[in-house]
């Protein structure tokens, strides 16, 4: 479950993650967002942040003001991996 | 109290946070911390973020894992205030 996805693994989990773009150098998965104020900026992060703990998968992540920028990745695998795809359909579904 | 400090003010202000460096080209102080691990760092966000509400005062910050690099400048004045100065000595505090 863990492993790096092949490319049409890959392809297929982008599919259904339409917000978020693929960076080829890192083969790590990027996403912007934008909320309302700092307040609505950081109850999103702390959400987030509670997940990947429990996951124990953590993301790489900006935040200037009321904008988020979050990268994921899988470091230990090099890549993508369900992981990366499972937290990036949290975070979309706390985005709203 | 919000002004811009004259770069007497800065380099007087500076020399009391000595773990910040200074960032000619945005004229804002850097400063980079490492905590056990993400339940620390993430804690120690939270504890930033809630002050910067408080002052209405908002850090430019990426975090990885235990990592967390923080940015403050003062962007209606185009450069260091005090408010930057005073959340920085929070930070410092808060990060021990």
């Amino acid at each position: 479950m863990s492993g790096r996805l092949s490319s049409t693994e890959r392809n297929e989990a982008l599919g259904a993650l339409p917000a978020w773009t693929l960076d080829e150098d890192r083969e790590a998965i990027r996403r912007k967002f934008q909320f309302a104020d700092f307040n609505a900026a950081f109850a999103f992060m702390a959400r987030v942040a509670l997940q990947a703990e429990k996951m124990d998968h953590h993301p790489e992540w900006s935040n200037v003001y009321n904008k988020v920028e979050i990268l994921l990745s899988t470091h230990d695998a090099g890549g993508l991996t369900q992981k990366d795809i499972a937290l990036a359909h949290f975070i979309d579904a706390v985005a709203g």
